[in-house]
């Protein structure tokens, strides 16, 4: 709960935050956003992280301070584990020993911490970053602003996506009034990718065709598309969603090779489609407009069959 | 002035509002904004064009009441202009003989108007449409947030550009809170298009290279590619932006076949780089980030022109 969380902060003085290995923008915008909130605060803290962090968070304010770890010992009075679905996430040896403080907005999460603040409410983590800082009595600082807003924009598709409400906008409006740059935040998430994203959007979208009742898009990456564009991790961010742009496509599946007949497939969905369930069919999963799955075989029969659970799923929401 | 505004509505009661030709998600949100406040004033209101309405903004409420003229007469005690330059925008003949009211936040715009209310402060007409709500005292309607939000998202990007202020995003919010609907509005503006803009965008990126500097992006879209994708107007909004993802490129020239030999071409740029001074040179204009020109000659040869021509802008900007 929030008021367990402020008594704590008013009360330690060493903290430690971190979140999920290969971060997205909440996770990297409000670890940093309550660093700084601490600081401000006059308490010690650090982020420290597994791993390296994406081209587009480079410029967030704090991030070349970041700990690249592998465990931690006992130094801290708490650690904040930011938008992780259990302990293992961040990929940190240690956690289990320290006391924890689980702070995430997806209902799913389950309550590893010393303490668990889940607010299902909120769009993304950094909104509730926000109202800790209200609820602390903090000031909002520049610093604090531009991370917690790149978190909001991160997870709401630039106030885009379902999950914006007028709380959220209400928030981003305090955050830009405190110094946050929409337009520096837009360019480092969307705007940041080295030129091999656009080779390979090239050819991963050379390959887009539909199902024969064009209700489906199907696009395909080759191992070898990634080696020829050099490709680096994340290029490919969003390409998923690039034929929902037509109207009449209620489904993508974006099969990546991994492997001689091994592949990775992300699906979307619009409304209420169900492709989280298509996804646990193979053993994947995600929520009901966005899962991710593993598959094998020959690559057009393993596309084929999927087109078929696919279909299955849009007939299913149509009955 | 917004004064003169709010008195003119106070004392009349029959208005008719026009945008321009062609309208953007901000002229056609802003227009049937006001039409539903003004009719929610008790007052006869009527949105009148010259022209079709894009896809994108066919399920905003009142749509489908639009007029579709090509001259008025005098029976409006006033007509309202949004966002238009001058006068001739709309397409629209015998405004000159009306009593106009200008709206716009273009600095630019000319003061054609009986009355002219012109705030570049402004992110979009939609931010002074709810002013105007407010200063009348009126109230938000679910119809006057769904077709204000509409106009917001599209005249910032989805509150990315350099234009959303912290007001934006609390007038945002305040539509929101009013019934605005982001994901609503996003599926409307992003993903409302015929299945033609994927095939055409699959053909253009197919044509996609670099300048020897690695700094400019080339785009090329034949008349046989809109032919091939069926393509309809607007099919390619914003495919001019694709390459500006990679963060090594400044500039991006989009060529556009319009005949034999003849082209319209786009011109975009970060930063201080100034392509509507380049779209001069060339008889065209824009702003310092955006801009067009018609240029005629073997493509190879216009191509290199503009090469030259936006070398000389970046290298000016570096200076």
């Amino acid at each position: 709960m929030l008021s367990q969380v402020v008594e704590l902060i008013e009360n330690k003085d060493n903290f430690a935050i971190t979140t999920h290995i290969k971060p997205d923008g909440d996770g990297i915008g409000s670890s940093l956003g309550l660093c700084w909130l601490l600081r401000s605060l006059g308490k010690n803290a650090e982020v420290v992280m597994n791993g390296g962090i994406p081209q587009a968070y480079s410029g967030l304010p704090g991030v070349d301070q970041i700990q690249n770890v592998s465990s931690v010992n006992g130094k801290y009075d708490a650690v904040f584990v930011i938008e992780c679905s259990d302990l293992a996430r961040p990929g940190i040896e240690g956690l289990e020993d320290q006391f924890t403080v689980n702070i995430d907005h997806h209902a799913t999460c389950e309550h590893f911490g010393t303490i668990n603040w889940i607010d299902s409410t909120a769009s993304a983590v950094g909104e509730m970053i926000y109202n800790l800082c209200k609820a602390i009595g903090g000031r909002i600082t520049p610093e604090i602003a531009e991370c917690v807003y790149l978190a909001l924009v991160a997870d709401t598709g630039s106030f885009r996506y379902s999950n914006t409400s007028d709380r959220t906008l209400k928030v981003a409006s305090e955050l830009v009034k405190a110094g946050a740059k929409p337009a520096k935040v837009g360019e480092a998430v969307y705007n940041s990718y080295p030129w091999s994203r656009i080779e390979l959007m090239r050819q991963v979208l050379d390959t887009v065709k539909r199902d024969g009742t064009g209700r489906i898009a199907i696009l395909r990456q080759t191992l070898a598309m990634g080696e020829e564009a050099g490709s680096v991790d994340g290029d490919n961010n969003g390409f998923v969603n690039i034929p929902l742009a037509a109207k009449d496509i209620v489904a993508v599946i974006y099969m990546r090779e991994i492997g001689k007949d091994q592949f990775r497939a992300s699906l979307r969905s619009r409304g209420n489609i169900n492709v989280a369930k298509v996804a646990e069919q193979f053993g994947g999963g995600g929520h009901k407009n966005a899962a991710g799955l593993s598959i094998n075989g020959p690559w057009d029969e393993a596309e084929a069959t999927l087109i078929t659970a696919v279909s299955a799923a849009i007939d299913a929401a149509a009955s």
